[in-house]
Formats: structure tokens, C-alpha cells, sequence
């Protein structure tokens, strides 16, 4: 009998109540307004794969933890949080993951004010740790994050866009917070610094295989199961890994046509739909979407090999059949 | 003969040199979006008075400081302008301090983004230090800023507002920066926890003065003096210490016309010019400007109280120095 594999966070579920629990007493205690914006951008959902890679990694060193690693488990989900509450001020965009962004519900005023106040929350949280390697880890990806948003903005709208250029943004957007969920988690559990460098490495490579899996969707989806518009990166002039590909094909004509789609974002027209369609064919066309997902894949490997150095245990087994369901998704 | 005295901070002049030297080199290492806004917000002027603060806590328990001191005391300085950053984008005003704001400049996503940033950035510098005393003082810092701007946000046009809110907010708003500026700074001298305490709350001090004197100088002072317009807080519906004196008087048909001029915020007409002069005349009627102006006086005396158990040397007069200095000034 062939059973279809569990999803890789049910061994979680008895941490994921505990990581449920702490997000919703400590929400409790913060300002009414900060409380019920937290509500609705991080009680009402979430996998909370940050919090759960945190728990993993300091168990991979520690199996008889404190309870305070789900206080600091916490951290990357607040900081995911902030992120999410100005992004949806800069992007205005119409849905976030299917839902109302928060800037239609509260305005930018609120937002921004909001998404401040988690940042900080977050870096307080961690400073109550006493462990100033927990502190460098959580403001270099602070500062991380901060970057990615700013390449991203300066940089949207241009097809002169280089790989490099692309993972030097998925990193710091996406990676950097997945790899310090993992390297605090292994602080906490008593890594040492170069040990607790290896789960930053994992976490790393698994984050830029999501992003990278996460704007394949954009082309490989549709707008239900996505919980956003199909192409809407592409709207956004978002230069994404199977858009570098394309654009790198030798056919000519078709890299010329993509160019000039490229280019009409900044024009009153805008990218339309049947642009969006006829990119879509080109993309599988060049074999770009393949080649993206590939990419990903290589990723996923070089995390594995990165867990070749930490101790072999339960949590090791759990920590790679997470990474190898980043590729499985599709949705 | 009768010197007028120096300005506080004229001892300084020096280590101000170095303090703008290391803005600016640091400032150079930044993304040149980031780059440009710091020239404009922090490199275009300011006395530089949270660094001073930081580098005089600092060398009052050590006079061989390592010129790292310098790196560090630009922490709050960036702090401070992220903090404008985002308020300039919060408050939609016309002028920040007699100039335009950066949202009028760079539009709300860059300077949502770039605030973002430099918060980051602060953060990122202090973890340097590898010291999780300035980490927590940092991050309890930044959490207080933030929870300033909420509570001021979701307080503004309400004129059931009592001293004890106000200070609540002129605290996070003001003060704590300041009092964080002369805590890590003695923490870097080589002060220990309760010592640099002593710092802090000198800081929160003269920080709570200095915005109750701010506060005071929208009604006493006029527009080209002070770079806003005057009566400025008022029209926001921003609710100030003699505008709690003033709702606290025995002049009832006064105290309902006040009432009735802040309920005017949200009104069609707004605030107006004739209503913005008879605040004016009505809070000097009551005395409400002089019974503000002798609480802030008794801050600093307060401050100066707490200066009693640090070192005495040349740096701990110089502290006096400049807490005198807040209740002196006129713009």
C-alpha cells in the first residue's frame, strides 16, 4: 500500500500548540491596537514553519529544553510580521495571501506605526535572552531584511537584472529570517558559534528554495489555490528566477516580445492579461520554469549536505523532511 | 564684566568633529538611497545632542575612551532619524522643522523603507559592542519609541487626557531615547548596571524637560524662530502640559471654550488662526504656560539629583551644563 507522506510539521503539532499559545498570552499584553492587528496577521493563520525550525534546531542540540525557547521561537514570526504589515503600505497591493491587507483595514497611519512596534517587540524579546550572539543574529537580519526591501524597490522594473542580483534579494527577503529561526534556535540549545553557522546555512538554502519555489507559483498556479492574482509579480514588474532564464534564451524574438512587456509596467497600459498568458507560454516554452525549479532543487541538496555536521537524531530527520517538502509544495 | 555663557555644548567641539566624521564615513558604506536620505536628514544639521550625551556618560568613568565610543554614539542618532522618518510619513505635516519632509521628497515607500533601515542599522551597530546590557537597553528603547507613536496616535483629538498620560508619552517619545543615549554610553565607560542607571534616568530627565519646553515653544515662541507654524501640536489635537494645566482651571466658561476649540479637530472647519490665538491668551491667563515651564524646571532639578551619585570630574559638570541649558532655551 503506497501512503501519502504526512505533512513534515505533524511530528510538530504538540509544539505548534505551544508556539500557538505563547503568540496569543504575549499578544495579550501588548497595546489593544497591536493586539488585534496581531490577531489578524498572525493569530488567524500560518504555518509557523519559523518558530517550528527555531524549536527543531535547538532541540537537535538539546532534547531536554526550557520552556522559554518557545518565547524565543516567537521572535522570527513577529519580525515575519512586521515585515509583512509595511510591505502591504509599500506594495499597496489588492490581496495579501488571499486576504485584506492590513493597510485597507487600518490604514497606513496605523500599519507602519504597528509594524515599528513588532520590530521592536521582537528585538526585545531577544534581548531578554542575554545572549549577545542571539542579539547579532536577530539585527543582522534585521538589517538583512531591511536591504532586500530596499534592492527590491530600487531595482523593480528592470530587465537588466542579474542571478546574482535576484538571490542577493530572495536572501535577505526570505532566507536571512528562515536561517535566523535556525541559528537561534541552536544558540539557544547550546551550539556554539561556528555549530549554530551550519543550521544559519540550512536555513538559509531552504529559504532562498521557498522564495524561489513561492515565485515559481506566480507562473505555475492559478489565483485559487495561490490566494493571489496569477502574474501579479510579474504586474508589479517583479524580475523572478524563470524571468532571468527566459530572458537568457536564444530565442530572440520571444526574449525581444518579454522585454518589451517588461517595459510597459512603467506605461499607462500596464502589463495586461494576455501578456501575463503569453509570458506564461514562454517561460515553459524556454524550459525557464524548469530550469528555476532545478535551481531549487540544487538548494535543497546543499542544505542536506549543510546538516552533515550536526548531531544525527530525530530532529536531524525532521529538519530534512522539511527541506524536502519546500520542493514537493505547490501551493 | 558680564560673558554671556557658551553654549553647553561647546566642549564638545571636538568630539563632535569626530561624530560627524564617523556619520558621514558610515553613512558612505550604505545603500546610496539610504545614503542620500541621511545626508539629508541627519548630515543637513542637528546639535548632535544624543552622541554628546552618549560620549560624556561614556568618559565619565573612563577618560582614555577606545574611539569606538564614537561608532556607538551614533546608535541614537540613527535611532532619531528613523524615528522622523517614519513620523514624516505618519503625520503628513508640511514642514519638519522649517524643512520639507522626506515623504514630500522620496514619497512614502522609500521613507517607510529607508526608516526601516536605519533602525536596522542602529540595532546592527550596538550588537557590535557584544554587550547584552546595550542590547537590552537598545531594544527596550526602540520599544518604547514604538509604543510612544501608537499611544499618541490612538490619543490625539481627546481632550479627557491627564498628566500622567502625557508624561507617559513624552517619555517613549522623548525621553527614552535621550536616557538611552547616556546609559550605553556609561555601560561603554565601564559602568556597571545600577551606576549607568543613574545615567538613565538623568537622561529620561532631561529628555521629559526638554519636550515639555519643546512642547511649551508652540505657543510661546513664532513660526520663523521655531521653523513650524505656531500652534501647530494644537491643530493636530495634540494635547500638551499647559493645555492640561489649562483644562484643569477654575475658569469654567474659559475651560469650555478650550474644550469645545479641541473638539473643533474634527470638525470640517478645524482649528483655526483666531482659535489658535485665544488658546494662546487663554493658557497665559491661567498660567498654565508658567506652571508648565516650572515642572520642567523641577525635572532638571531632579536631573541634577541624580548626577550625585555618578563620578564628579570635568564630564559630570558638563552634564549639568547641558541640563541647565534645556530649561534656557527659547527655540
Amino acid at each position: 500500500m503506497n501512503h501519502s507522506p504526512s505533512h513534515p510539521l505533524e511530528p510538530f503539532k504538540r509544539d505548534i500548540e505551544v508556539i500557538e499559545a505563547t503568540l496569543k498570552e504575549h499578544a495579550s499584553c501588548l497595546h489593544p491596537l497591536i493586539e488585534e492587528i496581531i490577531q489578524y496577521i498572525i493569530l488567524s493563520g500560518g504555518k509557523r514553519i519559523r518558530p517550528v525550525l527555531a524549536v527543531a534546531s535547538a532541540r537537535l542540540f538539546n532534547d531536554n529544553l526550557s520552556s522559554q525557547i518557545y518565547m524565543l521561537s516567537i521572535v522570527p514570526e513577529y519580525l515575519h510580521a512586521a515585515s509583512l504589515l509595511h510591505d502591504d503600505v509599500v506594495d499597496k497591493g489588492e490581496l495579501r495571501r488571499g486576504e485584506i491587507p492590513a493597510y485597507k483595514i487600518w490604514g497606513n497611519k496605523k500599519t507602519i506605526l504597528s509594524g515599528d512596534y513588532l520590530y521592536a517587540t521582537a528585538i526585545k524579546i531577544a534581548s531578554d535572552f542575554n545572549n549577545p550572539l542571539i542579539d547579532r543574529t536577530i539585527a543582522m537580519t534585521v538589517q538583512l531584511m531591511a536591504e532586500g526591501e530596499v534592492m527590491q524597490m530600487m531595482r523593480a522594473y528592470d530587465e537588466g537584472y542579474s542571478k546574482e542580483e535576484y538571490y542577493s534579494i530572495i536572501k535577505r527577503k526570505t532566507g536571512a529570517l528562515i536561517a535566523c529561526s535556525c541559528m537561534i534556535g541552536a544558540l539557544f540549545g547550546g551550539a556554539d558559534e561556528e555549530m549554530a553557522g551550519n543550521l544559519y546555512e540550512f536555513g538559509l538554502l531552504i529559504g532562498n528554495a521557498f522564495q524561489i519555489v513561492d515565485d515559481l507559483l506566480d507562473y505555475t498556479s492559478d489565483t485559487s489555490t495561490l490566494g493571489k492574482e496569477i502574474g501579479a509579480d510579474l504586474k508589479e514588474g517583479k524580475i523572478t528566477l524563470p524571468i532571468i532564464y527566459a530572458l537568457q534564451s536564444t530565442e530572440n524574438e520571444g526574449v525581444k516580445r518579454l522585454r518589451q512587456i517588461l517595459k510597459k509596467k512603467d506605461t499607462k497600459e500596464g502589463i495586461t492579461s494576455e501578456d501575463i498568458e503569453w509570458v506564461r507560454g514562454f517561460l515553459s516554452a524556454t524550459q525557464a520554469i524548469e530550469m528555476a525549479f532545478k535551481e531549487a532543487t540544487l538548494l535543497i541538496d546543499k542544505a542536506l549536505n549543510s546538516l552533515n555536521a550536526v548531531p544525527r537524531n530525530e530532529m536531524s530527520s525532521r529538519l530534512q523532511r522539511i527541506a524536502k517538502y519546500i520542493i514537493e509544495r505547490r501551493y
